[in-house]
Parts: C-alpha cells; sequence; structure tokens
C-alpha cells in the first residue's frame, strides 16, 4: 500500500502515509512539520544525535521518536534521509536493506551523483534536493513554510515505476514545493551555479574584504547593504558545506574557473575604459535579474508588491508566507512570494 | 557665517543653515528629506531634470526650486552635490566658482580621487560619500531614514580649516550617519573592495548562471535564496555604475585580480580533496561575517533580534529605522538595527 496522490484521495498526499524522517536537523524538521500540516497520519523520526530528535518531537515535526534506524524505517512507506551529504552513499543503501519492498526512499542531499550512484539501481529509491537551505541550523530553526513555492528536484531512474515517482511528485507537492524532475550529472551542474557557488563567493567576498587593511581603516566597518546582502550565506554551517563543496568538486570548480574567466573579461574592459562593453554588461546583468524574480517569485516579478513604511507591514491575501524588503537600508516597499495568486494586500 | 555645530546651538547643526542641493536623485532628495527633519531652515534644490526636481520639493525635501545652478547656490553657506561621479571633476569646481567664500561644498560622490584632484586646494571644498546606495534610484525611493547609522566619508585636504570640517562633520551626523575621515586615495581602494567589487561580482555571477543552460534547464528558475541575496545589486542603475567602475577602475581591478587568485586557491583545494583548507576557509568566513555584522550594526551584532513570525513584525523602543529579516525564505527572526541602543523590544 503505497501513499496516495491527493487525486485519489481528495486529501494532500501526506494524508494517508506513514512517514520516515531519518535525520531531524533544520530540513528533516521541517519535512516533518509540513507534512504534519498536510495531514500525515504518523511520523517517525531517527537522528544518531538524541538531542535534535528530542527537538523535532516537541516541536510536533515528528510523532514518535524512533530508537534507531531499523525501528524508524519498519513499515515506513516513504523515508526521507535528511542527513549530510557525505552520508548518504553509505547511508541510503543501508536503509533499502532495512526497508519493505513497497517502501520508497528519497533523500534531501545538495548532491545526486554520489548518492544515486551508491543505490545501484535500486527502483525504490529517488533521489530528491529542495532548494531552500539557509544559514542557519538545527531543529529549532526549521518551519513549514520552507517549501513554499520552492523547486524541489526530483531525480527519478530508468527504473523508477511511474506510480512510485507520482506518490513522491504529489508528496512534495503537498509540502508546497514544485517538484522537478532531472538527471543527477545535471542537478549537480545545475546546482554548482546555482547555490554552490554564489556560497563559494561569497566566502571568497567576505574573507578578502575581512582580511584587507587600507591605511588602517577596516573594510568591514564601513561596509554598505551590498556586501551585507551578499555575504549573508558566508560561514554557513561547515559541517555540511564542506561536504557539498567536496563532493560536487567537479561542476564547482568548472562554475568557478569560468567566473574568473569572466571577471578577466570585465577587467580587460575596465582597463581600456570601455563605457559601451559596461554599461550593456550591467543591462544584461538587469534584465537576468528581472528575470529570476520572475522566474522565482511568479506571483511577485515585480507584480505584485505594496508600499507598507516600516513598522507597517503587508498583509496579503491568502497569506503568503514570504515576506521581505529587498534592500532594507532604504527601500520602503515589501515584496511577497507565493505559490498561491495574492487576491489583495494591504498594510496593517 | 557658517553653519554652527550643534554644541553651539543646542539644535542639530541643519538647524540654522542655508542648504542648497545639487541633483534631486536618491541620494539628494534623501539629504534635503533628514535636513528638514533635523531642523534645517532652508533647503534650495537645484536639477537639470526638472521631474525630479518637481518630486523634491513636493516630497518637501527642498524649500525652493532653484530656476539655476547660479540661483541654488547663491547666499547658500553649505552645498551638497549629489550629480553622479562622473560630472562632479567639472561641476564641483564650476559651483566654487559661484560659491562664497564662507560657503562650504561637499559632494556625495562614490569616488573621491578624481573630484578632490579637480577642486585644486580649494579650502571651501571636503569631499563626502554616505555610504547608503541602493538598487533603486530617483527621488521617489527616497527617505529621511537611509543614513542613520550609516559610514559617511568626509576627505579633508591639508588646506580644510579645522572649524568648516567641524561644521560638515556635525552636519553629517545630525543626519544620523557617522562621520569618518579617510584619504581620498585610500576611500576610493576601500570601496573598491567594500561596494565596487560586491557590485561587479553581482553581475558577474547573474550573467553567468543567466546566460547557462544545463540540459534544457535554465539556473535561474530554480534560484535559492543565496543566488537571490547575492544578485540584489545586479543591474543596478547604469548611468550611475558605468561611471563609478570605470572611475574606480585602478582599485577594482586591483580587487578584481585578488579575488581570482582567492578563486584559484580555492579550486586548488577542491582538487586536492582538501577537507581542511575548505573547513578552516568557511570557518574564516563565518568570523568575518560576524565581525561585520557587529561592527555594522553595533546595537546588533547578533545580539538584538526578536524572533516574529510573519506577519508579526517588532516593535522597538526607541523606534529602529531599519527593520529586516536576514534570510526572508526560512528565518523568522527579524533584525533591527540603529544608531541608538535599542531599550526593549516585541512582536507586534
Amino acid at each position: 500500500m503505497g501513499v496516495r496522490p491527493a487525486a485519489e484521495t481528495g486529501h494532500p498526499s501526506a494524508g494517508r502515509s506513514r512517514l520516515a524522517i531519518v535525520g531531524t536537523g533544520l530540513i528533516g524538521t521541517s519535512v516533518g512539520l509540513a507534512a504534519k500540516r498536510a495531514g500525515a497520519a504518523q511520523v517517525v523520526g531517527f537522528d544518531p544525535d538524541s538531542s535534535a530528535l528530542r527537538v523535532a518531537r516537541e516541536r510536533g515535526a515528528v510523532d514518535l521518536a524512533a530508537a534507531s534506524l531499523a525501528e524508524a524505517v519498519e513499515a515506513a512507506e516513504l523515508v526521507i534521509v535528511a542527513a549530510p551529504v557525505a552520508y548518504l552513499p553509505a547511508l541510503v543503501p543501508e536503509i533499502l536493506e532495512l526497508a519493505g519492498r513497497d517502501c520508497t526512499v528519497t533523500d534531501v542531499g545538495s548532491t545526486k551523483v554520489a548518492v544515486c550512484a551508491a543505490v545501484n539501481d535500486d527502483n525504490r529509491f529517488i533521489g530528491g534536493h529542495p532548494v531552500c537551505g539557509s544559514e542557519t541550523s538545527g531543529p529549532e530553526y526549521a518551519s513549514p513554510d520552507i517549501f513554499e513555492g520552492a523547486t524541489w528536484f526530483l531525480t527519478p531512474q530508468d527504473v523508477t515505476g511511474p506510480d512510485r515517482y507520482r506518490m513522491l511528485h504529489g508528496f512534495v507537492a503537498s509540502l508546497g514545493a514544485h517538484p522537478v524532475a532531472i538527471d543527477a550529472a545535471a542537478h549537480d551542474r545545475l546546482v554548482a551555479l546555482t547555490s554552490h557557488l554564489p556560497h563559494a563567493l561569497s566566502n571568497l567576498l567576505v574573507n578578502q574584504a575581512g582580511s584587507t587593511r587600507v591605511e588602517g581603516h577596516e573594510p568591514l566597518a564601513s561596509a554598505g547593504g551590498s556586501l551585507r546582502d551578499m555575504t549573508r550565506v558566508a560561514g554557513a554551517n561547515p559541517r555540511i558545506w564542506v561536504d557539498i563543496f567536496l563532493e560536487n568538486s567537479g561542476p564547482l570548480r568548472e562554475a568557478l574557473a569560468e567566473h574568473r574567466r569572466l571577471i578577466e573579461q570585465l577587467e580587460v574592459a575596465l582597463a581600456g575604459g570601455d563605457a559601451d562593453f559596461v554599461a550593456e554588461w550591467i543591462s544584461e546583468a538587469g534584465t537576468h535579474r528581472r528575470h529570476l524574480l520572475a522566474e522565482v517569485y511568479p506571483n511577485m516579478g515585480g507584480l505584485f508588491a505594496c508600499a507598507c513604511t516600516w513598522p507597517t507591514s503587508p498583509e496579503c491575501w491568502p497569506a503568503s508566507p514570504r515576506c521581505w524588503e529587498p534592500s532594507a537600508s532604504t527601500s520602503k516597499t515589501w515584496r511577497c512570494s507565493t505559490s498561491r495568486p495574492i487576491a489583495a494586500a494591504r498594510c496593517r
């Protein structure tokens, strides 16, 4: 008996499932919270870190704290493995050994090639990756809202049956995410660009500015909004990120080398005083930036925004779970994003 | 008769001044709004773009819209030149010709070497640069709050008299900013690191991700929080930024070349699977990032934060003019910054 898609049951597809969550950190606990909100009957959690498991239990993300991996996986219809990426190639096969024939196993790791190779064509495994990290970590920071509108990559294999894929697709959608099927190798090249390169540049930038002194002046002491925002993820959870950077070393190095090439091109234009190049380069960046906002936040895309002056904030209907000021220092225009259309907004 | 510092008058030093603002875009209009709020008696504005001048007048940033540069500068005690950087080396000397012997002239340009060289040791000019830009532009987006707690660089020269410097220092402080004296050349090297390099990397990153396709997948369509935040300033006002990049080409190219060197170092570590290097590199970034937050937002520095869940927002006492969520997608912890200590905060 598999987890049924929404169409079959009339409920969100988390509704009838017996879920197991292995790893109750930020993402695992958030999955639990979102699944419970979507109506999941029973969520069993396991984490070797008993305090992380306790917090997840206290926050209502898991109904049952399992004493062992075997106890968690036993009788589960869907297992979400939310462990650090470096553990996945060993952990997922171990879970597949423990899991039943009808059980589906997925993960939430930021890289997909290594774990997919490790499962050796087991048709019960479909890799996954919700694009919704944070510079925070731990179950204390978990929230059921983080998947709302986020891309959730799934890597079905040749051996993956359509029913199994449809079930997982429905589960992910019931948490508010947009499932996107992708090949594991393409996934890793894609996230090298969209996530690992930005994280690497953020670290590089803050280290460069932080280790420089200009005639006694500390660059970080006079940082404006651009440096502040570009270094938000700098230093993010080393326990997770060392593994991600090393795991995806190949595609990331390609992206870094290409970035160096683009920097060099800009240096040449600057040295030559090439105003046309610089103007076109900025204008291209503006076009891409608007495209990014329109793609990722389709209900916003510069279209939905209400000008509320702090301390008033926008009240949207239906309620939008994500609201922010794009430029906290100057702009007073709030922006909200949601996967559902916004019917109305006013300042409150 | 100069503008008197606060200590002399018992009022903010903007209180007794006859100010002229040349250029009523985002920054010029914000200066006007902040000066009026601080009690400036009369602000005269001029902008060759009559619609920008009209908006500044309508918003109350200027009391009088001058018909010409000469009319604006005539009888002013302090002139703030808020024109694009490329105009400054010609415009500031022109203003000094029109200005009286006791008048002080300053600017708000993002680079200081060219304009300081152009004034040819005129002791009435002190360069300035408030670090509070935005990806927006125009008087419509102006706000009196943008200087609150921001660094405002001043470049006194050897010929600058202490009274004149003290007056400008007091004026800048009365707008809520922190005046910091710096040599013009050091300033340009410093902002190359803290502002121009981040802006350049933001453009480079969004162009790289935006112009790539990975097996039909568009990287921008699955952008997460890191790419979104790191590209906030991408494509920012080309009319301003082409000039800034070219004007500060030397120091910026040095910063870019150093950045390439640091990228290459990371590539070598990744190729060698050097986990120790990567861990230390991330940890160094975390240290610098915490330092940045503590330096720039001393009343926050990770210390002031209140966990309000959207749509509630923090209410601070005394009121804080800048409040934001550092990670809109997941964190529910608001952060506020202010130049005054915060006595209390609660969710509202």
